[in-house]
């Protein structure tokens, strides 16, 4: 199986974390191939979260708690990451989207202060949302997944890993997404053949 | 009041029409402005209907009808439909996303068997969803409105048109979009501003 | 365009400010009627919010912000006010409907108490509901909007001007409220007549 | 105990069949007093049902089956009954709201035609709607509900039937509506005492 | 009328105190008949909640009250509480389930302790989440209704009390649990007969 | 990694078809350990199936449509169906929960007379009720799964395979089931010691 990644930001170092987490859950079979686009934005927050990888970590999530919460970087990504959990249907599962106000930037190499203030909205989920599990709402956060876990004592889930195995599994189960609906072959959108259907 | 209508498709014939609809509602002091992309597709359906303007219509809609139906021109559209209509929190108030399997590009200029197969989805709603009044699901439909509301006897909403009066009715009320959520305006993104606040 | 604006209470000051708002935003063809009961009680809260004017400003506010919160009165029109979300199936969009704990009567003249009051509830939506604008829930609080959006620094919907605006659209476009759900018109009530069509 | 029912019309039969409908299912204990306005509308139908006594109903059925439907007189009145539905938080157990098109009236007194119209949209109910029980959405219905249960084999509760036991057990289980929401006492209206407490 | 009232747990005075409460509000033609397993867990909690009787005083409570919140024994049962209110399409009544983490097995007898721990939470429900009636989530409170009530001013709904009730109205009321959807009446499982009619 | 399957019915051949379904899609190193209880029914129907190993075939089935349904044995399961998918926070996804009338033990060889029963529902899902991809709702189904996705051109879920897949990506992923919340590690239950810390 060849999987392929696409950071939607510029920044290599964070291309490479990425395709670090895909590696270290991929079966043996499994090659994960990590892209970046050549030009664009060094990091990537607010509505453009609406178009990225995040359902595999909700679904996972939802399998090993009752309620998770989901902590991302900045106060500007909460409303499209609960735009997309409305949109799966999961949003009921989420007990609350917590911003850690930490720049996807801040990300790319260990950075206490980073990790303290996501940290310490794992405590609040925990206490104040009865959060069961989190869910990292950033790749550039996939590294911490493990520390944060034992750290709190609760399932933490990683976007990216997750992905990577629901992906795996499909293959084994023969399943592709569906062609009966949204995802339909395209019509030839050739001017002339498409309305000679259409005259009267 | 100057208002700028992005037509997202390259087919020149389409965004006349759009401005037309919107110059038609525009109050005396509004300047409308419909411009296309250079390059791109001559016409859009499906996951890129999640980008278009279509709150504005179901908003209208809303005021006039306990249900309403949209709508539109190709199956793959409803699914981004009804995602903008849970992301709008207006999924209650929607009986049914209906599509005409009429492509976008059959619409550009008047064609008697797209017009039946609309017609004939606006009698199915009345009669199967309950629907009180349609909102027309594509730009393209928008000099059918007032056709399609005689004929059936119920508010037909064209979108464009719907959301020039909004624009306006915002400018009067002296409001703007909210900088408080997902709107707030971007952080700088240079690297070493960034991390300086970081460092522990 | 007539307006007729129905202040529901007895309170001619009240009628006044109703008034004064809806003419402050309406076109200039538009021309204003505000009336009053000539008997009834000086003031209306709690369950009597149900039949009020409120749609509008949950619309308006619905396209400046992802998350609105209402700001009304007295805390027996919290659940009615929650009735009419749910009734206009726009609950998901409203934060939280919070009360000053105002009566009605104290907004009839500009009063410093009343405005700390309401002020405080509009930092506590910000800070612990995550709202992005806000809607005055009471008519009386109309001419503090502008002054509260400036002091908090986000959109502050008056429901009188708000509803001003939506009514002007709606003629601008043609539309006017479905007659085929539940405003159809009533069925004569001659009981001989009405009975006819059932005999065996 | 003595419950006070109250007929919204004007019809005098219509009351005698609601207090016979009490009677015929209150405790030995309990005096039934069923009164109606002296003036006003003979029937009452559309928005008027959502200030009609319908809650008890749907809770009952909601005890004797995972889905019921809601048989009412005309089609006016779906939409308000809807309303009530999602304002009482049971609109997940209602299957559907069916009109049979009977007017009020209609039902004063045995009706073969009316009857068989009814009893058409249960069976529509059962078979599309996967209905289990029905509430009659019409007091003027209660002297039917015995028969069509026993024709379509399945509960059909009558609403004032079943907020007669509901007042009888609350009073027996010592509880009251609450006094904490929206039910709380109404606050003197004097002006003067109101804004004594408001002065800076 | 004969109830049978089974108590989960094998604790005999558990067994005493839920049928002293049914027996209190029971009509003098009913007999209560309390029973236990033979064997089995002293005492239930978390997802055997779940089988629990609670439904009537879901019921019950929004018959009193716009909104209100259920008190339980431990936290691991809230969210199987929180399942079943979604099962019976009452999630949107309760504004909060809440642990007072006070065993079943401490509500055997009087505990001033375990009193205060519940005392705490109805007062946290009705200052921190709107509620305006209480639903005692283990059968194991029922003695402390009453007490509980008098102190916070709101109703309090023991579901043992609610259950008998709403049995007895069922019966007054001539219904049974619907045998058209999940409760109709098995098909004999005989291997052979069941498959003659499939063979092809 | 070692998974234990349980067939919560007695019919030893329905175990075997279990046990291949899941070994069939395990991973090299997983032991698939299939077991039923000595003593029960030969099958089980209803609201049994509200226990039963369907959350994993959910999940799955979202990954690959928007909108799936569910085919299921008998009428009876619908409503158990429905309630976990309520549950599970993912009802929106499901288009509708259909019976093929079908009893469990018909699965138990290859029968023309049921995968025609099955077939037909499939059919109607995916004409009226817009279905993209189906979940089978019942494990004796399991070996239909693949000519049922050739026949109809969907992706077909089976819950079995679904379920080893998605247990083996949480062991991958380090991920368990929550201890924060219902499946918290239960109190020890002596008598004393509990009340110990109770006393006042």
């Amino acid at each position: 199986m060849r999987l392929h990644v696409v950071n939607p930001n510029t920044t290599v170092a964070m291309t490479a974390k990425i395709a670090a987490a895909a590696r270290a859950v991929a079966l043996a079979g499994t090659v994960v191939d990590a892209r970046q686009p050549e030009m664009g934005p060094v990091s990537i927050e607010g509505f453009y979260d609406e178009a990225f990888i995040g359902e595999a970590g909700f679904h996972i999530a939802s399998l090993v708690a009752a309620r998770f919460a989901v902590v991302t970087t900045l106060g500007v990504s909460i409303v499209p990451i609960e735009h997309n959990l409305r949109k799966y249907g999961l949003a009921e599962r989420c007990a609350r989207v917590r911003a850690a106000e930490v720049p996807v930037l801040a990300l790319e190499e260990r950075n206490a202060d980073a990790l303290a203030k996501i940290s310490a909205e794992i405590t609040a989920a925990i206490r104040d949302d009865r959060a069961e599990a989190i869910v990292l709402g950033c790749a550039g956060m996939a590294d911490l997944a493990a520390e944060l876990a034992a750290t709190h004592g609760l399932p933490v889930v990683d976007g990216v890993a997750a992905a990577v195995t629901l992906a795996e599994s499909l293959l084994r189960l023969g399943l592709k997404t569906s062609r009966l609906g949204p995802y339909a072959a395209p019509r030839p959108k050739t001017y002339d053949g498409l309305l000679s259907g259409f005259r009267p």
